[in-house]
């Protein structure tokens, strides 16, 4: 979501880039990785979601620092079947792993119509979203999902359980950007409740339970998310989420996100062992492509031209994404103060040139 | 879901199945095409979801003596690619499609790991879960999505746009039933909006809206469906019908579900080009056999150990399903007042045995 707080600064996505390559690589990280690290952060940051954008670096660093990310991972991927591949990420970052397993998943789908490659041995990837887009961005549909640390409740359940599994899924448009959905399958990611408690702003109903699995509004008091759906149609959240679980743990032979080690834990030597699932096809192994461009283009021209809620608009998924990356295009990516103060302290620890 | 009342009467699964068939032959339907419908309409009813299930039967009759679908149709699929195939279902049944697809899918993914196939000129295909659960039965992850008529809202959108477009996804677990989730885009299904505005029942907040746009929770005043997520987080549910419809319709060639004629219209003799797509992946493609089945094992015992609220039960997708499945095959499938009836004017109207 794009913020509206007064940034402390703005920079280009090219400077921002700059000093992403720049602080990985003097963390021993190979040159292929700072680029898809980089690539993915400044993909998110750009279309808005800074969560999953500029302010994971520092968290990379450490990670990378601590042992628990490999900077040099030996990336070995062997096809299954001609359809299908594993990628064994070697303890690597999750965002080169997940490029190129989606370059290994194109290929198959040149041959065979159809691509799934299962990734494990992985680490946090960042944006799901950043992978079927690059998937729709060459003309495929694409499909990314992950696990993740729990964090999010199942239907009924007191505490948490599931990651928060995003399903991110992406498809071509003639002359427009891609159809792009990347969504958690919580109702809000836990970003947001750490911002409302500190803010102490009150949270919407139904998104966050306490301790004792009970419904608050009362950010400071949230101890877990709520899937999708909320208490009422939850199990459609935990369904979906255990959809991603299945895909990207069980199908990668990875532990699933309940015995995932914490993200944000204090443990920052031991690789998680993160999964991913990526999927890519072809849309001429189905139809004709005119005829899938010419069904794109109607749906969402028929989307577009709803009638909306006063104040509101009708928007395609990614439609916002898109408008927010025009505006940060044009006047630059905006850092919040504890964004400034984390990346002067990145370049003084890296002995590299400040951002701002 | 399973219903309360005190059924006007019950009846085997195989009593059911009998009567179905002799119905839909009595239409001059083949005998494979009877065989898939009441297999369809079987596997729902005995899972308790009778909306897809029992209750579909008188429709399915008139629209096939109506002539919107065809009692035998030439069903004709072509391996585009080797992961991938078109079904083009000739205007017929949507279950012998869905079955028909499955094995072809499964076909393909025996010999390149993985695959998916597009149906186009079909009709409602009932349950979604059932084409998913048939992979998963014979040991495979299989997904089927499916597009609708437009009974849901875009977020922020005053009226219908998408169809419920239903997502399911199973996967086979040793020696249990799948894991198997069914799910509705939207909060909750029209039928239910309807059985509340029967008896004055007040929905749940945040499922649908009136003629304006604006929520209520009177069903009579229900105009259109909110996607899952309701007024608040809207634009995942919607996202997700978006996603069915690019996999449903897009990549079939047929249009999408705000073009789409209505299933409950007047208009029961023109074919209405329904498109569905199913995967099917074969867990070894990916991992050994053995890691697949102990992940699918581990997970669903620390999903099902998990606290529970007060009152409440922890269950994986399909869990209610299955209680409910072991229930009636013992008990028998409960019919309403109003089943009772329409069942007895169908053997009345079509000359063949009573059901009960």
């Amino acid at each position: 979501m794009s913020r509206t707080y007064e940034p402390a600064a703005r920079v280009s996505a090219e400077a921002l880039s700059t000093f992403m390559r720049q602080a990985l690589a003097r963390c021993e990280v190979d040159g292929a990785t700072c680029e898809a690290v980089a690539d993915a952060l400044v993909t998110a940051s750009r279309m808005g979601t800074d969560s999953h954008g500029l302010r994971l670096l520092p968290h990379y660093v450490n990670a990378v620092q601590g042992g628990r990310i490999r900077p040099q991972a030996d990336m070995r991927f062997t096809r299954r079947l001609a359809g299908t591949g594993y990628l064994d990420a070697g303890d690597g970052f999750g965002h080169r792993a997940g490029y190129v397993a989606i370059d290994h998943a194109i290929a198959l789908a040149d041959e065979v119509g159809i691509g799934a490659v299962a990734v494990g041995r992985s680490s946090h990837f960042g944006a799901a979203g950043c992978y079927a887009l690059a998937a729709a961005r060459r003309g495929y549909v694409g499909l990314a999902t992950c696990t993740a640390d729990a964090l999010v409740s199942l239907h009924h359940g007191q505490g948490p359980f599931h990651g928060t599994n995003p399903i991110a899924f992406a498809a071509p448009v003639p002359d427009q950007p891609p159809y792009l959905l990347d969504m958690a399958t919580s109702a809000i990611p836990w970003n947001r409740v750490q911002q409302y408690a500190a803010i102490g702003r009150e949270l919407p109903p139904n998104v966050v339970v306490d301790a004792a699995g009970r419904l608050t509004t009362d950010a400071s008091r949230a101890a877990s998310l709520l899937p999708l759906g909320g208490a009422d149609f939850g199990f459609k959240g935990a369904g979906l989420a255990g959809m991603a679980e299945v895909l990207s743990a069980t199908l990668t032979g990875m532990v699933h996100g309940f015995r995932l080690l914490p993200m944000s834990g204090d443990d920052m030597s031991t690789p998680r062992g993160v999964g991913h699932f990526f999927l890519v096809m072809r849309p001429d192994a189905f139809v004709e492509r005119e005829i899938f461009d010419r069904g794109m283009l109607d749906y969402l021209e028929d989307l577009r031209t709803q009638p909306a809620l006063e104040g509101e608009e009708v928007l395609a998924p990614g439609d916002r994404e898109w408008r927010c990356q025009a505006h940060r295009d044009k006047e630059g990516i905006p850092l919040d103060p504890a964004n400034v103060a984390a990346y002067a302290e990145l370049a003084e620890r890296l002995s590299i040139p400040a951002l701002i």
